[in-house]
């Protein structure tokens, strides 16, 4: 396509040149054809689904300009393979877009490519495409990601049943709070934080740990999962929308760090963000009191915490977060409206 | 995502009713799962490979602002339509990543969306999921687009042998020169154009025709072949890089509009913008001796123009563009130096 206000073909042959030098050496999967064709080929595993999400980062939008471009490239990769995680599929490989201001320094994409080649190779979820373009904008980057699943068994949304359990893996609400850390570093002092902790929380924001490890298991035991990626609060809500089912959530069995739980301790407002902030990259999925035990041993097997946090009700009520006396939490925040 | 300056939830929530209102209606297929869940499920046909590609376009940079959004949105659609029919594929579908300004009046999305709808179910290839921003920069797009063929018959670069034909379909260099009418109003005058060849070179650059249609024959007949997006010379250059053979081809024979043929009456330069604009979305493809006549049956069978522009001659020469006495044509733009 041609530039509506540029030199036509020598921005093409920039373009090339930065793909050969930092994209290329990640395109090592046969079906990426060395990015040196106009599509990709891959032959999907027969008699499987394929799983498909496409998310995305902008810069002053969804990550800091400073953050270190090899976490940049890992969090929008790893944003997609949580989705896919959460929808148990294995990841297949991903088609990368990035738009890039004429100010990015090579050293910059250097950085990122090596963050994406790393993640890449760790959750075996190659390269295959791309697109690289100049922006007057801020640095964009959209990641296509593919997986597959045995036909018919991607865990859906909405799929929970009256008397199932409500769990959630890992702690919920440290990247909320490493975001805050992240925005103002005088909160680590006022929340009585070690340098560990508060340097945890921030990781936590800036590096998502998604549960692809559990994939599996999803789909042998959950009745129904997604990932929490804009908050519990929110999350649970979509979760639910369209079951004939609701939940009760016990807030105080909502699992935290003990960085999150001394910052709570100092200041008992915060479960707020950590209950509606998102980023957590974790799983919330519902499953049968059958399935519990065999999921709880399928978790624990990978070193995964899974706590259960609540339990699904017959009929179309609210899913709500409950507080210690059984009442409905309510909270300043807008998003609450949507319960 | 939570964004890094933003409210958080209340966020979410807006672009899920821009989601709703204006995305959903699009997501018919049912593996779009009507953009209810985190992810798309989609069974690839049997027996097939996967072709992938992801195109987008940035406001200012590859459109104008004041683009109509029915043409903005049916163009990035079509520009990797195209690349699916070079490469000999069905489409099977397309995710959408869409970032947008604050100021994006609803009824730009609403003409988006429609001529989105539109061209997904001229080419059947249906929204399957999407990712909406909004972002402090230009408006822009990007499209993964899905595609199959039967395993192992994708038509790729660099297959061409020696003797091989070199063809195109439909005409070249009408995008580039309606490009620069947009650019410039007064030049259809200069150029002697009729309103109606002015219109129709300006439609060209706004609308590609993707030669969908050809796929199946391209993947019978073709010895390689490619869309043309970058310019027929730049993209002859890519479609022989990987070969061990190189083509010759005869500009004269380069296949033009009436409209373009006029404004080369007038100025003969234009040939340089005819050959080295981007934007045509045709196919350039190699064809042996054998299959021609067949290839041309077929193009001519659809109503699909194909003129052979040049052949393929032994070695690794280098591919050149000749003029009417045999001369390697030299053009003072700078992509020709990659020849």
């Amino acid at each position: 396509v041609t530039g509506v206000a540029a030199q036509g073909p020598s921005d093409g042959s920039g373009e090339d040149r930065l793909i050969a030098r930092y994209f290329r050496p990640l395109a090592k999967h046969p079906g990426a054809l060395g990015l040196g064709d106009d599509a990709a080929v891959i032959k999907p595993p027969s008699g499987c689904d394929l799983v498909l999400k496409t998310d995305g980062v902008i810069s002053g939008v969804h990550f800091f300009p400073d953050d270190p471009p090899e976490t940049v490239a890992k969090k929008v990769l790893r944003m997609n393979l949580s989705d896919l995680a959460a929808k148990g599929a294995k990841p297949m490989g991903f088609l990368l877009a990035i738009a890039l201001p004429q100010d990015v320094p090579e050293s910059w994409l250097a950085a990122f490519a090596r963050g994406l080649d790393d993640d890449a190779r760790i959750y075996d979820c190659p390269l295959l495409g791309g697109d690289t373009d100049r922006t007057p904008g801020p640095l964009s980057i959209s990641i296509s990601a593919l997986g597959t699943v045995p036909h018919g068994t991607m865990v859906r949304r909405g799929g929970a049943k009256a008397s199932d359990r409500v769990v959630v893996t890992g702690t919920i609400g440290d990247a909320a709070l490493g975001l805050k850390l992240r925005r103002d570093p005088g909160l680590a002092k006022r929340w009585g934080l070690s340098d560990t902790q508060r340097d945890e929380l921030i990781d936590r924001y800036r590096l998502p740990r998604p549960r692809n490890i559990l994939a599996e298991s999803l789909r042998r035991w959950a009745s129904s999962a997604m990932d929490i990626s804009d908050g519990l609060a929110g999350d649970l809500a979509k979760l639910f929308r369209n079951a004939p089912v609701a939940a009760d959530i016990e807030t105080a069995r909502v699992p935290l760090s003990d960085a999150a739980r001394q910052a709570l301790a100092v200041d008992p407002s915060l479960i707020e963000a950590v209950v509606t902030g998102g980023d957590d990259y974790e799983i919330l999925a519902t499953v049968s009191v059958t399935n519990l035990e065999p999921m709880h041993a399928a978790a624990s097997a990978v070193d995964v915490p899974l706590t259960e946090i609540g339990g699904v009700k017959d009929g179309r009520g609210e899913t709500q977060l409950l507080d210690s006396l059984g009442r409905p939490c309510t909270f300043a925040r807008p998003s609450f409206s949507h319960f």
